[in-house]
């Protein structure tokens, strides 16, 4: 099973680590995968250096990630969030492993080298000095051999590049990438809304299913960030994983049916 | 073979990372540690905390690393630089694997829970939120199913407490244990001297030589980190590690006599 976490969830994630502790000590074999745009956010407006953001033309936002915010981003999600949820699992008594996908080759990805920005004011740029990429291969046989060995790996969205170069990935897709390659029965996003809603603004209107051939319907739905999460459920579906649950609730109850759950077939 | 470098030498570090890729490509098992003290200071000057040290009635000085300084070091050696030097070292075709004491329990340590400080008008209080600790066990099976499995470890300094707390442990230390657990050939630490000087003012007064067992005669000639050094070096032999080399010269003039050769037997 790959987890998905947000980074932001200080408050609400010891909870979680005690599920995920109960779900290892009953012999489930969990790779989870976490976030850190909050942090990413305050460290670099801490450091002087506001965040900024690149608008595809086709409507979809990213951070701009030029070498300078490239450094804060690894510093916060691999220096901080990662060795902060290893030790807390390691303290709940699961033996975490905290990996970045430079190592050992984890995650591999293709740099965008030129990016079209879009302006406010509708005008398209080109952004060239934008180390995001896009995965385009998994070691599974690390995390096998991880997963083999009794360890839980903790795996921060940052790839390696073709050229040795340190890029920022996105984590729900990186998440994807994963249960893709290891073939997990299940793929968990949880985020800060109980599911995919049809009026974002009323947490009441949570759509239970979606066929995975019907996900393309749905996508109107998705505002913001959730759009990349669906993306990152539509590569899951469409490389094998079964099973996409998207929410908030607390894990039995997500993996009981809560949320919204993407299902094939 | 385990190889200290320090956590400021982006400039050198191009060359030795080529030799590492050579010994690597030669069939080497490596281990590489790294410090990172001078991010680390510059990088909570930047956050607005000045670095503070404590030191002890012995003399012996110490990063003072409340919660706040271990965010911090956590950022700079784990997410910065051990991103970074992984991420350089692949870009050479070696193919690294960066981790922290947390992942895996790679380096359990105990918790300096009172510590003494000396006052420079000699006054010593007790400082008791200070997350340092002294390395108690290593997590040798996963360096040696890494090490199997063709993967270079790169370790940043960062350990496990007895409570799941996050630790600051000193990187030459740190080496000296990993060089005890894997029995390595030798432990090599790079600094930016050439090597234990007679004369620290004077750079061409290197002892050469230095028998295991007459180590504790030199002591007096270690100033500063050096002593840490030494420190480390002795516990690596006293553990069965045959050789210690420290200097700053090109590791493959290192492995050749250069710089300071400490060795039992």
């Amino acid at each position: 099973m790959v987890i998905k976490i947000g980074g932001n969830a200080e408050v609400a994630i010891s909870g979680l680590l005690l599920e995920i502790a109960h779900l290892y000590r009953g012999g489930q074999q969990v790779v989870l995968v976490h976030g850190g745009s909050g942090l990413t956010d305050s460290l670099s407006v801490r450091l002087g250096r506001a965040p900024r953001t690149i608008t595809s033309p086709g409507g979809m936002t990213s951070r701009y990630t030029d070498a300078e915010m490239l450094s804060i981003f690894a510093m916060a999600v691999a220096g901080e969030i990662n060795t902060q949820v290893v030790s807390w699992l390691q303290g709940d008594g699961v033996n975490a492993l905290g990996l970045s996908g430079v190592d050992g080759r984890l995650l591999v990805a293709r740099r965008k080298e030129a990016v079209r920005s879009v302006t406010p004011d509708g005008r398209v740029h080109v952004v060239r000095d934008d180390y995001t990429g896009r995965i385009e291969c998994v070691n599974g046989a690390l995390l096998r051999q991880l997963l083999a060995a009794g360890y839980v790996p903790v795996v921060a969205p940052l790839a390696l590049g073709q050229m040795g170069e340190r890029l920022n990935v996105d984590g729900d897709r990186a998440a994807a990438a994963i249960a893709v390659e290891l073939q997990a029965e299940a793929l968990v996003i949880l985020t800060n809304v109980p599911g995919l809603l049809t009026d974002p603004q009323d947490s009441n209107t949570t759509i239970p299913t979606i066929a995975a051939e019907k996900l393309d319907e749905y996508m109107p739905y998705a505002q913001g960030r959730m759009r990349k999460k669906l993306l990152g459920a539509n590569e899951a579906l469409q490389g094998g994983v079964a099973r996409v649950l998207i929410g908030n609730a607390p894990l039995p109850d997500l993996l009981g049916g809560e949320g919204t759950v993407i299902s094939s077939g």
